[in-house]
């Protein structure tokens, strides 16, 4: 679907070629749009040689673009860039004597109404988790080589590439594409933050711990490797972790990339995950409070979420007024996310979830249908997800779509 | 002792009082020197007043110093900061007409020959390695402090806080101070060092690794907090130093914090203790050639060594030289290190070493007794450390004291 533009004649121009919104690079909440699609026609282009390429931020997605729709707003902290573009065509089009192309600018157009629901029916939820999960596993692929000690590396590698939602690295790379940074700046930090997650999920099936034969589909670590190689492995992929952001993280300041890197690490460590699986062990046959559980959500989960999405804003050199709102919207996700965890321990089979279903009940640990019942407990997670994405209402919904389809997947999936 | 020295008298002055060498601020390897004390003498700065404010790196122990002895050193890379002062010197001494200044200023003196047991008597090793013991553990109380979960923040705190012998965080800091850096700046780094090398312990003595009861004179961790927690509390230690490194280090640049970071990853991964460690727990019980077991103990203790002493070097704004120098020290002092263990745990009791002796044997490990014989053994290490001595010979003896003392602790310790 695309936006209606209410056009000038131009004179002798061929019918202009639409553009989908979604190929529209807009970085912007808007309230109004200025159709400017017709002032990068060939015909226009030809007197306003310039005009494409003094836009750097309006042209990112497919640069130089046949054409673009421009869009002035009233939430849009950049606003000066759009304003400036629409000043330079302005003075262009005077100088050109192109008299027709004044009214064209300014044009003021509402933005349709949409439902919530399909805000933004250009973009395609399931494509873009294929395809990012295809570019993180292939990141992945090449950030653990297969190298000596060759058993060492084949463990630290086996649950690595088994699969996996690639929340974290995918959420990681939505913020900060969110605020304008680029993937490739961000991928090794997203690489890191998966390759640190399945370690601890190495830890967490060992029989000491939770005791489990089957994860993403496969024999647990342990189970392949043995206990002694899996813990090493876990160990040896944490530190590879830190090192591969250290080392290879581009176009990043390095104050930037050492508040990245304490982040991840406090996510990981005795105030974030690691009090959750504490708690979360010490939970199993005791009565516990609502608080309780909360707490162990927040830690297992919420943090490290919080955490992928802080280290995009930092690598897309985001601000801090951003970093806070997606904490906001983080923690809501990571506490939807540990609440659908816990139902579909209860409603998901095995083979589906890649991992042994019904282990909290009988392990009775602390969750929330056992605390709440499964019909709140659903209802709770929904609730979250709109909130999380209530968060991020501020930001432009092209570009926020990504995390809006995060938030809804949380309570959508099925493993 | 301090270096005897040939004096001009010097007209209406009194005797001059003598510094220790000790005191002495000699940041370089020195073949000649030229006395200098008297030209800060209380009558000559009257006359010179801007002398000793001049001279900012020669003045670094105990601003301004009463007197000082300057060095004028052949191997010397920043002995332009000598030679400018003498010229600097002997300029004032010309405008203020001191003739008598000029030709102290040329004295050049030997240095005294001395044994190489007995280089700097005015070091007292044991005393020094009681100081930074009691300042290391100090900060490593501060730096783990018992919060919630109370227990999990216990178990990281239990075999931390159990003593030890602290090799990596002193190599560390005496590296920093050996370029000219300050131990406050490194001591986040000198203390995470510490923390990382101890969950790796933790994990070793775990049943499924090297199953002991006793480390650091105390029951293992995983016999006080047993295996979930101890392996929570391990993996929380780690994440917990590189959080404590990214965000305590002050007054070093980013980009060295950085590296110091990478190198601490990379020496405890799987390129480093987690290969040795690997290849260790492979070797149990079968014929391993002397290569093999070069292999396990560089990585086991080699890289963590080299570690530290880059840390220290990075911290300290030392140079790629005083690197590369540093990391070959290093590789000779672990090797020199792991081979003594070896011999202690054949020669050495349980109550002394603090673990388990004798679990080599037991197990049937590769070491340097099993391949080389005893005798041998203590002789390779003894070369090994000669040889660690022989590469720091181009630094100031004084100042490379504590490093040359390191190097003779692994050879000559009973525990």
């Amino acid at each position: 679907m695309s936006i209606r533009s209410t056009r000038v004649p131009l004179p002798s121009i061929s019918p202009l070629p639409r553009i989908p919104l979604s190929h529209v690079p807009s970085f912007y909440s808007c309230s109004t749009a200025i159709d400017l699609a017709t002032a990068s026609h060939p015909a226009v282009t030809a007197s306003l040689p310039l005009i494409p390429l003094s836009l750097p931020h309006l042209c990112k997605v497919g640069a130089p673009p046949k054409s673009f729709v421009a869009r002035d707003l009233e939430t849009n902290p950049s606003r000066t860039s759009c304003s400036m573009m629409a000043a330079l065509l302005r003075n262009k089009a005077r100088m050109a004597n192109l008299s027709w192309l004044q009214p064209l600018l300014l044009i003021p157009r509402k933005r349709p109404i949409q439902s919530q629901s399909n805000l933004w029916p250009e973009f395609k939820g399931e494509e873009y988790m294929t395809k990012k999960i295809q570019q993180i596993n292939k990141a992945l692929d090449e950030a653990v080589p297969l190298q000596h000690p060759t058993m060492l590396h084949q463990a630290m590698r086996y649950t690595l590439l088994a699969g996996g939602k690639r929340l974290l690295p995918i959420l990681c790379i939505a913020s900060c594409e969110l605020v304008g940074g680029n993937q490739s700046s961000v991928m090794p930090i997203a690489c890191a933050l998966e390759m640190i997650k399945t370690e601890v999920l190495v830890l967490d099936d060992l029989p000491c711990m939770d005791n489990d034969d089957l994860r993403r589909g496969k024999p647990t670590n342990h189970k392949v490797f043995g206990e002694a190689t899996s813990i090493l492995a876990s160990h040896a992929l944490l530190c590879h972790a830190i090192e591969y952001v250290a080392t290879r993280t581009k176009n990043v300041s390095p104050d930037r990339l050492i508040q990245a890197i304490a982040e991840i690490c406090s996510a990981f460590g005795s105030k974030g995950v690691m009090a959750g699986q504490f708690a979360d062990l010490n939970s199993e046959g005791k009565e516990v409070s609502l608080s309780e559980v909360e707490f162990i959500h927040k830690n297992k989960t919420g943090k490290i979420l919080e955490a992928s999405v802080v280290c995009g804003v930092l690598v897309g050199s985001g601000n801090e007024d951003q970093i806070q709102i997606l904490r906001k919207y983080a923690k809501c996700v990571g506490l939807a996310f540990q609440v659908w965890d816990d139902i579909l321990d209860i409603t998901g089979s095995t083979e589906r979830l890649g991992k042994t279903a019904g282990k909290d009940l009988l392990c009775d640990k602390a969750t929330y249908p056992k605390l709440m019942g499964m019909d709140e407990s659903k209802k709770f997670a929904r609730q979250l997800v709109a909130e999380a994405k209530e968060e991020i209402s501020c930001f432009d919904s092209t570009r926020a779509s990504p995390l809006h389809h995060l938030a809804d997947f949380t309570v959508s999936r099925n493993m």
